[in-house]
């Protein structure tokens, strides 16, 4: 007598079976309602990003949290709260389940306590966009997508790639025309159709609407111009919820470039509250940006709704060089209604943040060094409290870049 | 009232409480026992490895698999089968319960069913030198050391350096002249003290010997040089077990530079079965290496017990560029006792193998692409069958290259 085929849970294996509790797909700034069994992008009425939403009175009555603890070492463990629903369209390269990592050495002589640094870097193609592309791709090949585009400044594009590959679907990748050579390398092994523009990564994404309009066979997976990539970002607050022993942190430090981090984090305790699994309860949101493109801190700061498009965008951390992020809408409502904060770093505490996290053998990119720089900076004003129980993302690897 | 302190067990978190179960230290080849409380190279008579020995009785009478299950999500997990006695020394980067990817594209056309990707790609600082320099660290720093020395062409570099940083000890690394420029960037951010060396790692590990004769303090951890990497490694096999709901895939493939990997699998298996949580159960252990580089591959077609030195080796997969494996003895006998073989690869079947990998969204280091192409090679023969259920491991990502 053989053993069961499919091994067991670490990073793999069973799942929970067909699940399907979105209700429907909901417009964040009209309210729209659209079919969720269809292919969509942007709200019909206003072209506002789409969230989905779930019965989450039946998840509530058919799910517990013991449940997700013991699911699958991938972001399918909360396949109850995910869109997809049958297990075959779960494609998984072992995405999430990142680690919570303790960092006393880096805090001892600040005034804070309770610090963890959480490692994203170790997702596949090597940073947190691994989760939303994962969700993105299986959910829009479910609904029966076969191509995908994205302009991407480097992991968007190496992790929709993956997925794209892993699920057998094409994709289509733009990038400015100053992409690095490795990560060029890395898309052609992946099998992606590359078009490099001249430009910013604002430039790359009118490209890339472009090529979309003229072939519409291919889905546009740019940052929260489909309803799904949030759902995989809302992954990382389903985590903090678990790791916390469904709590919440008190404060989530995120470096913030499109702004799917923030709104994903948020959507998870706002779902979490209501099926009543943490109890009322939201971190505050932090977003931290290079003073060399700052549109979200710039337009928090003067309590504006929107963001100004931020001319001559310029820092070394890719992923943060965002000149105006589509959802900027939803990105400040979180920072605000969660009674978080937005803050700015200069290149040199970028340099510096990532040689903090080095000192303690964390291999963090630029993004995951200026939310430390930021994270410091709010320890400094004392925004950040003794007792606060913090969580810092390092979105990404060193190795990616 | 507020939550626990500590979070949850995804990649963090409890841990065992104090283990220690190790009795002594015994010479691979002669047999000699060495006290394991104190600080240990090699074999003081014969110079030969030292393996770990445990009270395997009492744990099997005080831990149960279930509980290994439920432990923390790195590979501490297995903290009754390691050698660290106290928690304050079992340091974390988030290293090991790496995914068990299922590769169903890969193997429609070949005639095997059943085959898995281990991909140990994610791991901290992107390979699975992680796992044994989590430890040796971790094990050599509870004995007193203080400061660690490792030849290293690339990975294994970092990966100690990341945990002697974690650790908060001094890290010596000695590294071919030809070595990556974004190693050397990585090292150097580590807060690693770095030589260049002419020549081979071979060289390199002459340095590195000499050093560290000059500097009684520092700790040398060449592979299979101190008696606590192996165990390390030796998390791949218990992973592997405790995947395969404790028993044994049939087939292990293993791309092979210094041997630890198939050394330690075997070693987990070995003691697994003897604790009684597998049933006398021992994948075939299969060495993969490059045509450039094939000392074991060659001793093992010859008959031969030992290595010869192999010169001029050539090959894109750095970490199998080892001309003479220090442990080829243990290697070749792993491999014969487990009624496995070895198989050499071209640097184009490497290519190959990668592509191939590539194909399903696996990013993989040239030596992962080795063990693809050599695992498709036994596949053709007919030497891997169609029933056998196969794990083949991509030791590192293409992000560390």
């Amino acid at each position: 007598m053989r053993g069961p085929r499919t091994p067991r849970n670490v990073k793999s294996g069973l799942g929970f079976g067909p699940t399907v509790h979105v209700t429907h797909l909901e417009c964040g700034l009209c309210g729209t309602r659209h079919d969720a069994d269809k292919l969509h992008t942007v709200c019909e009425k206003c072209g506002g990003s789409l969230l989905a939403r779930y019965d989450l009175g039946r998840i509530a009555r058919e799910h517990t949290p013991g449940e997700l603890e013991s699911g699958p070492n991938n972001l399918w463990r909360f396949a109850p709260l995910l869109p997809v629903g049958e297990e075959r369209h779960r494609y998984t390269l072992g995405e999430g389940s990142t680690p919570l990592l303790e960092v006393p050495d880096l805090v001892r002589e600040l005034p804070v306590n309770q610090v963890w640094v959480k490692e994203e870097g170790l997702n596949p193609t090597g940073s947190f966009k691994a989760r939303g592309l994962c969700v993105a791709v299986a959910k829009n090949v479910e609904l029966g997508a076969k191509a995908f585009a994205i302009p991407t400044a480097g992991n968007a594009g190496t992790a929709m790639s993956a997925y794209a590959a892993r699920a057998g679907a094409a994709a289509h990748v733009f990038v400015p025309e100053d992409a690095p050579a490795k990560i060029l390398m890395t898309l052609s092994q992946l099998g992606a159709h590359v078009t490099k523009v001249k430009g910013l990564i604002s430039d790359a994404g009118k490209a890339c609407a472009d090529f979309v309009k003229a072939n519409p066979g291919v889905m546009d997976v740019s940052t929260l111009k489909e309803p799904y990539r949030a759902e995989g970002k809302k992954t990382m607050g389903l985590e903090l919820a678990l790791h916390f022993g469904w709590e919440a942190p008190d404060v989530v430090v995120y470096p913030t470039g499109g702004g799917t981090g923030i709104v994903g984090i948020e959507k998870a305790f706002r779902e979490l509250n209501l099926l009543g699994w943490t109890k009322d309860q939201m971190p505050r949101l932090v977003t931290v940006q290079a003073e060399g493109c700052a549109p979200v801190v710039t337009a928090f700061d003067e309590g504006r709704e929107t963001c100004d498009f931020w001319t001559g965008a310029t820092t070394k951390a890719a992923g943060l060089r965002v000149p105006k992020p589509f959802a900027d809408r939803l990105v400040l409502r979180a920072l605000r209604a969660s009674k978080g904060t937005a803050v700015r770093v200069s290149e040199s505490e970028i340099d510096q943040g990532c040689a903090r996290l080095a000192r303690t053998g964390i291999q963090a990119s630029p993004e995951g060094g200026a939310a430390w720089a930021g994270f410091e900076k709010l320890v400094g004003t004392g925004w950040i409290r003794r007792d606060d129980r913090v969580v810092v993302f390092n979105t990404g690897s060193a190795l990616a870049y």
